[in-house]
């Protein structure tokens, strides 16, 4: 069981723009990174998210046309951080929680049974779970972009012991996957 | 004749902390970057650099130890953006310049006389020849750690459209380097 944060980023390591908008993501449809993804999330067995993550997901998938709701995307339980009450998704295994994340991860572990941890973001968040040592691998989908500013990929400074480098390989001709351990 | 900007940088996009410190870089030492380092100054007819970067070389290379200067590290003409009246480097072909990069990369590019422009850095600087379409390359050598802040490796959106991806390959065993063309 690994906790992972798999996620698109610009080059410059930023997860979303200035106005929490993927669009410099979306330019390139379902790419080739759709292919990374559909391996990584068969060995998932939890996803964390955070407030704002889960807020996108539904305004961009979920309800983005209100009249016609699509599914939940994902089928594994997820735990959403937050402290404000949020909409809800009729069928969808999702567990609002709010601040200790060692608890929560506990309790993730028991429930993946062996599978891994999903830490979909946002940075901050995946940044608490480093800061309690639950921070296992890096799995990053880099966009051939860079956005100068924006939310940060992982808002904390790991220098020393460094991050050890996994792979790297295209994903397609414009993105990369790179994978690191901590 | 291509324009690149070649430079280390932090996974998350930053060439320098917020002490303007490349601590989490020289910790790997003269690392397999020089490799790739060496192949890429052989084909460098000129330099530009901004102060900030000019001053770096100087506190922690040239004038390391007061008492016994170091022979400045580049053979090419440099040229150095400044507003300011910085030290000089005895016997080095330094051009203390301000403003206009159009006319500088014109003077540099006939200096060059085929050989490559290297923008050295800032983020900022090169951002300015981007700004004026006058970048063709970055070459990267992503460092295995985070910052979190410090100074971005190029404050400039750029989206659409995209960077095209040229090559990924590892430094050695924690260093990636990777090229795109714009």
């Amino acid at each position: 069981m690994k906790t992972q944060y798999f996620t698109a980023t610009s080059l410059d390591g930023y997860i979303a723009d200035e106005n929490n908008s993927l669009d410099w993501l979306m330019q390139f449809g379902d790419g080739p990174e759709e292919n990374s993804y559909s391996a990584f999330i068969n060995e998932v067995g939890a996803i964390a998210m955070g407030s704002t993550t889960y807020e996108w997901v539904l305004d961009n998938d979920t309800f983005k046309d209100p009249d016609a709701p699509k599914p939940w995307p994902y089928e594994q339980p997820c735990w959403i951080f937050t402290t404000r009450d949020l909409r809800r998704v009729e069928g969808a295994d999702i567990r609002f929680v709010k601040g200790d994340v060692v608890a929560v991860h506990k309790e993730m572990a028991a429930v993946a049974a062996g599978k891994n941890i999903w830490l979909a973001g946002g940075g901050e968040l995946v940044g608490q779970f480093y800061d309690h040592g639950l921070l296992d691998e890096l799995i990053l989908s880099i966009a051939p972009v860079t956005l100068g500013a924006g939310a940060p990929l992982l808002p904390r400074q790991i220098v020393k012991p460094s991050l050890k480098l996994i792979s790297c390989k295209p994903l397609g001709d414009l993105f990369l996957e790179v994978r690191y351990s901590l």
